[in-house]
């Protein structure tokens, strides 16, 4: 473990903890774990995170100070989690730039070393896999709140211990985890049974819209109307890309979600035969090799035509 | 580990192994690494599946010897899988049950114990997990093809470590398993995202009947005109039940599955409120606490009606 980091830790008694906007069950359960972990070694910690926790979220035991505006203390580090670049953590990352020296911990392999002191390491699971590390090596007990914090950020980042970046790392923390106390199945019903009915309804209408182009491109649509008909809105379908990507053969799996008649939401997920972020990129859009988004002016119509020739320049038909 | 079946595995020379009809995860995994295991002792291993393998599971490394008929061969023991009685089998249970002493290793707590050795330990998470120690105890050395085939009936058994039974050795067993060669997101690649295209259709079309009544049962319906429509059949829509389950607030969740006009197949899952085992008990079927299935004579309708009354005797509305 980094000794400038142990050091900042040991020396100082007041500190800042963040992580992205629209945080994540790995954001999320790093940032209150080490808060958490701080807390038993003496110090204060404050947690700012710009947004709200989602709902599937709010069940993550959290630390004494969790607040949603910059706050304007003293602080001897700034712990910055799970961002690739310091603009992740939303408004105010300027002026929490300039507060304290900055600890970036993270394992994007795209992060920019924008901290004072990075533990920056592409080979972890997760960030809340580097935490459970810094916490072994603070020599911190792993109390039962901290153990599902950490379990939820290993497990929903390995997405259930499925993903590529699943490691013999992983199955080892979620295993001292559940020795520390974690109930596995109690956790899993909080993260993944906590959906609204309506969330299913409007699922059954966009699969009934699923196609595929040669084989290897599936695609499908999510409208207005279809928002309106289920009584949803746009964050009833995250993740549904997820469903379109389980399709045999599928190469690259897209959602197209209207925004207005005039400009979509696209969301694309690969299994690795393509690099999703270099086209969405072309887009003006971002993100990872294997999922990605970026939005498009247009028409629905004129949205999909527009990725299916950036995905097959040289031409594909729908399948039957 | 039970003496007398160590004598017998010990003893004997030629065994026939099998498992339940419409074999799952775990049955299939079970089963495959035992029969491997045996031959790695030099004994001659047999496995009877009386249905095909789901395509799901085709990727899982195949003992030498797998036959689809009861076959004609002298036995010394016969190992009966993952079934809670001799019948689940399916055709030739009686004849099988006749050939040589049975071994029953199972992990259901609804077991009959029909074997003249029983090895059945409702604690376990699986009946993998029974294998596992089997195999230790037989001082067998798990080779890659045997792992992946018990990481796969554990990790599938509790649905992808999510389930109730999700112990802390099922961690564990994943874990030994990872270091014998399992790169979990093949298994995951090859267990969750080889779907049909066309079993998305079908979800689509199955969720578009899906309700609730009091907010805490949700049904769902498969009709002989869905698999029409979609060019699909029953297999196609094995785990939709876990969909609907997914559902906040929801306690038990039905899926009814047209077998014809006046039969039909009922799964259930509850999440704890509920012993679904008990409820599909009562019409001729079972399971565990919180996964069941039954059958059920009569329409749709009447199916619809019967299972409301199971579950709610003091009667419920659907919701709007």
């Amino acid at each position: 473990m980094n000794t400038r980091a142990k050091r900042l830790i040991e020396e100082g008694r007041s500190f800042l903890l963040t992580t992205h906007i629209d945080p994540d069950g790995d954001a999320i359960g790093s940032v209150f774990a080490f808060a958490m972990a701080l807390g038993t070694l003496g110090k204060e910690a404050t947690v700012y995170l710009r947004d709200r926790i989602p709902y599937r979220y709010e069940f993550l035991p959290a630390p004494a100070r969790v607040v949603h505006a910059v706050p304007e203390g003293k602080y001897d580090a700034i712990f910055v989690l799970d961002c690739g670049s310091l603009f992740r953590v939303g408004s105010g990352h300027d002026r929490i730039g300039a507060m304290a020296p900055i600890v970036n911990i993270d394992h994007h392999d795209t992060n920019d070393h924008f901290g004072t002191v990075n533990l920056v390491d592409p080979g972890a699971s997760s960030t809340g896999e580097i935490i459970y590390r810094l916490l072994k090596s603070l020599k911190v007990k792993v109390d039962p709140d901290m153990a599902v914090n950490l379990y939820t950020a290993v497990f929903t980042d390995t997405g259930s211990l499925r993903y590529d970046n699943t490691s013999l790392e992983a199955f080892k923390i979620c295993e001292e985890m559940v020795k520390a106390g974690v109930r596995p199945s109690w956790v899993a019903g909080m993260v993944y049974e906590s959906h609204p009915k309506e969330r299913f309804l409007l699922l059954g209408e966009v699969l009934c819209t699923l196609a595929t182009y040669g084989e290897r491109i599936a695609m499908a649509r999510v409208t207005s109307e279809m928002f309106e008909r289920t009584g949803t809105n746009r964050e009833f379908s995250d993740g549904f890309v997820e469903f379109i990507k389980e399709i045999r053969g599928v190469e690259v799996a897209v959602l197209i979600r209207e925004i207005d008649k005039q400009h979509h939401k696209i969301s694309m997920r690969g299994k690795g035969a393509v690099d999703v972020a270099a086209v969405c990129n072309g887009f003006g859009g971002g993100g990872h090799r294997n999922a990605a988004g970026c939005r498009i002016e247009g028409t629905m119509e004129e949205a999909e035509e527009k990725i299916l020739r950036a995905l097959a320049p040289e031409g594909c038909t729908k399948d039957g």
